[in-house]
């Protein structure tokens, strides 16, 4: 229903421009960078954009378009529509604002667009939003800056629906250009006055290419059917809502013209549907990103925690009490499996500091037979691992740790310290076994809390 | 009373090794690298390391020393106090381990050093700890790979206090490496069965050199002491306890051996004594940074939030509401003066989306309006700035925000969101000019809560 935005022919760019300093030629600039279908610049001003042929308008386009991105003031939305109708276009992303959050003017623009294009069956995405970039496909139909994409774009599974411009590329590039998550769909809604989080959210539960799902809210359209469409669903749906406090709910109110909720009420009804709630955009991302790993996990049970440090284990004990994970209880064969690595004056409690253990036998080796020992121990569910940044520890080391993961099917949330350039190394070999790894504590806690959380309600990997 | 450990004229290493892969070798390659004064290795297998003489032992040294750093056997620890006393030293850091928290037999070797130790007048440091550093005289008393330090010793104001060994060296590589905050002095004070917090806390409040005091404790040897020292000083001092909650109290003691006391009673004392409650080791260095570039404030009013993003702007401020930070009421003077950059149909709001303005104006024209509004606005007191990485802001715009900082007295934490390469620099830009700057909204918002509490009991700078 929504394939006239992800899957066009052909595209037209309403206000392409060649004028490196507008957004009209960044669209340009990123669809033609990407997309394979038909692409047809729009602009009385040109003959000529990026070798393409420029056309005063919509009309004179020489054959039909299924898709338009608008970039032009707001005033002529509403003919432009028809224009896109006599061409056959399913779709328009309307990436201009000047619309509801712009005052009676712009509300009565918004509502004429909306009810010519309703005549003609085109759905309409936005306004005031920053499009969408479908980076299995390299589509990229928003005006950010054309510069940023070829480092970062990268393909993945993660799909975000995000209520706020400059806040969608600011997740998008911080999450991008980590390097260690692929999104599969990004979209900024806007004022969403046609399509709304629940048409992209029924979409990407559908969408294969799509297997967890974030999302930054000001309002729900329809709350119910966010709920029902989260429940029913077996994707991890995480959601931050902007807009929680009396303060935060005018804010939200002032930039995007829709009205927020009650909060407290949308957050009982959250947890019953199994939505992961978070209150800032790097909670988001980080349980993203460690669901997009596809650990297993059967919650029900304690979770390990490994570490070189005993101040380090206090510390992620501590924070584990703070939102209701608790430590295992760590059977006596696993123990007594562990101690034979520490000298007979200090043996091993939990959770586990292998320093000890660590100075006598190296890491690989206490690391591999503690691991091994908490993943066969039924008492624990999951696992946290502090590993020490050094050069010791090498590739296959996380690739056999992955290997356990999926055996046991209990996840592993790694932190990582130590020095900057061998732990930006270690943590690289980490994810690409497939572990989520953090620098700081707390992040490990809350996106192993999260997980659990998620797959108490929804058993499987 | 410490300067027998912060200004010895001469030290000895025993247990000094020329072995790269023995703690003994980094001692004395650490204390050569620095230390200015006499150094005296000792270890009865050598007769030179690193191009100086090597001693058997203690008594063979050929002078007195002030100084002795003890990193061999527990077992020989009483007996080399004594010897100590002979060459009239006045302190011993013992790194070794298995002595308290090593069961019976370590419990009676630390008892009969202390007790030896305390005859001849000399203080103990430790057991079971990483010794210290004093960043700015370049002092490194510690085992920890002497690889390292070249390229992060940074010398600066803050002092840190911790608890534990291992930790305290990811602190100090983590805090050091971001390349941001300076260390004074950074002590790993292990069991402390002599030299204790309270010691550090007295030394480093009369010290010039240290501005902020950073601790993590999992037990205070004199509760009452500790809380009259943080009260009576105007130095920040942040504390993040471990083995708060019944699970991590438990893991604090099995490997520090030391009880941990009932934190909900410390809780409330804390804040009396207008010490800084943090839970996680980021927290910790976030704010003893923020605290060590001095940025004065004058707290009681509200906090005024810049932003390039409406959804920012929301989040921030639920995340201020979460925590007790109002939203500031910007006078109609200020709101009518940043107007004036604004299109007629789109009115300015607070929290301050600034994004319409900049795509007109651009950043320099808008932030500085902007910022010179609320900075003379009487109902704020403090900022949080969300800055967009753009490599359009230049040094100078932050030195001049440095200098509004100091002459209105208003502190501003920033936000920085872009592109990586982009935010790193600016991140650099915005550090040198005496601005503290995440990239994660919550840390704002956390760094300056932590700032208004302290000035709130603390007038001044």
């Amino acid at each position: 229903m929504l394939d006239c935005f992800f899957n066009p022919k052909s595209v037209a760019i309403i206000g392409a421009s060649s004028n490196e300093n507008k957004g009209g030629y960044h669209i340009l600039k990123n669809v033609t960078s990407g997309f394979k279908g038909k692409i047809y610049p729009v602009n009385k001003n040109y003959k000529e954009i990026l070798g393409l042929s420029c056309y005063p308008d919509v009309a004179s386009i020489p054959d039909n378009i299924d898709l338009a991105i608008y970039f032009i003031p707001a005033r002529e939305l509403p003919q432009t529509v028809d224009e896109c109708a006599k061409k056959g276009a399913k779709g328009i992303i309307i990436e201009s604002g000047g619309f509801n959050e712009a005052g009676e003017e712009g509300r009565k623009l918004q509502k004429r667009a909306l009810e010519n294009a309703a005549k003609a069956g085109i759905r309409l995405w936005g306004p005031n939003c920053m499009g969408f970039i479908d980076a299995n496909k390299t589509h990229v139909f928003s005006f950010i800056h054309s510069a940023v994409w070829p480092d970062v774009l990268r393909g993945g599974n993660v799909g975000l629906i995000v209520q706020s411009g400059m806040l969608s590329a600011g997740f998008l590039l911080h999450a991008l250009q980590e390097g260690v998550m692929g999104v599969s769909k990004a979209c900024s809604i806007g004022n969403k006055c046609d399509i709304n989080e629940n048409d992209l959210l029924e979409y990407m539960i559908k969408d294969k290419e799509t297997e967890v799902i974030a999302c930054y809210l000001e309002s729900l359209v329809d709350g119910r059917k966010f709920l029902n469409l989260a429940k029913k669903t077996n994707k991890p749906v995480i959601v931050l809502m902007g807009g929680r406090s009396v303060q935060g709910a005018k804010a939200a109110q002032s930039h995007t013209a829709s009205l927020s909720g009650n909060y407290n009420i949308a957050r009982g009804a959250f947890r019953q549907a199994g939505i992961i709630e978070v209150f800032d955009p790097a909670e988001l991302t980080d349980i993203a990103r460690a669901f997009s790993k596809k650990m297993p996990c059967h919650p029900g049970k304690g979770t390990a925690v490994l570490t070189f440090s005993g101040g380090a284990g206090t510390i992620t004990t501590d924070l584990m009490d703070d939102c209701g994970l608790e430590l295992a209880k760590l059977s006596d064969k696993t123990l007594a499996s562990i101690a034979e690595l520490f000298p007979a004056w200090n043996k091993p409690d939990h959770p586990l500091d292998l320093w000890i253990a660590i100075e006598q036998h190296g890491f690989e080796k206490v690391f591999h037979r503690s691991l091994t020992a908490v993943f066969n121990d039924r008492s624990v569910d999951s696992i946290i691992f502090h590993a020490y940044a050094t050069p010791l520890i090498k590739q296959e080391f996380f690739n056999e740790l992955g290997d356990l993961i999926r055996k046991h099917e209990k996840p592993v949330v790694l932190w990582i310290e130590g020095r900057k350039d061998f732990a930006a190394h270690l943590r690289a070999q980490a994810e690409n076994a497939g572990l989520p790894a953090f620098r700081e504590m707390k992040r490990c806690v809350t996106v192993l809390k999260g997980m659990k959380q998620h797959f108490a309600k929804k058993p499987g990997k």
